[in-house]
């Protein structure tokens, strides 16, 4: 399954679930990732972040598709992801 | 087409392409829009964007999908675009 993961939270808690997502998805921009997973492992990462979010005040977006080609990807300016192993 | 917008650009100019977007499309998350655009009315707002943006140091992702019906979107904690009338 091709996922796309976009989160807004708040500033403390931004570098911890940078670095979770890192570890099951491919960092794009700011706080947007994307890449293959598995139901599974998106359960584990949910119930990862789940332990340290606060749900009441934090939001994670994620938009699944069977598959990427369903998606066309267009970018407009700077591609992060190129900077993404410098970070 | 269904399209998934998502920006990171420099402070200054956020408010502007806030602006922009929310012209176009429905804002659901800090910088991330999404909503039906044709391709013309897409290139409208990829010219309106590109006359203030600094496509050198600013990013935009566009993914667009035929129809909404390929992307599922699950929500981790707080549905921001509950807010937006009030923003």
């Amino acid at each position: 399954m091709y996922v796309l993961l976009v989160y807004d939270i708040r500033e403390k808690r931004v570098g911890k679930m940078l670095k979770l997502c890192r570890r099951y998805l491919n960092w794009i921009q700011n706080s947007v990732f994307e890449g293959e997973i598995s139901e599974v492992k998106l359960k584990e990462l949910f119930l990862k972040a789940e332990s340290f979010l606060d749900l009441k005040e934090d939001s994670v977006l994620v938009f699944k598709s069977r598959s990427q080609q369903w998606l066309e990807k267009e970018v407009w300016g700077q591609e992060r992801s190129q900077l993404g192993d410098f970070l």
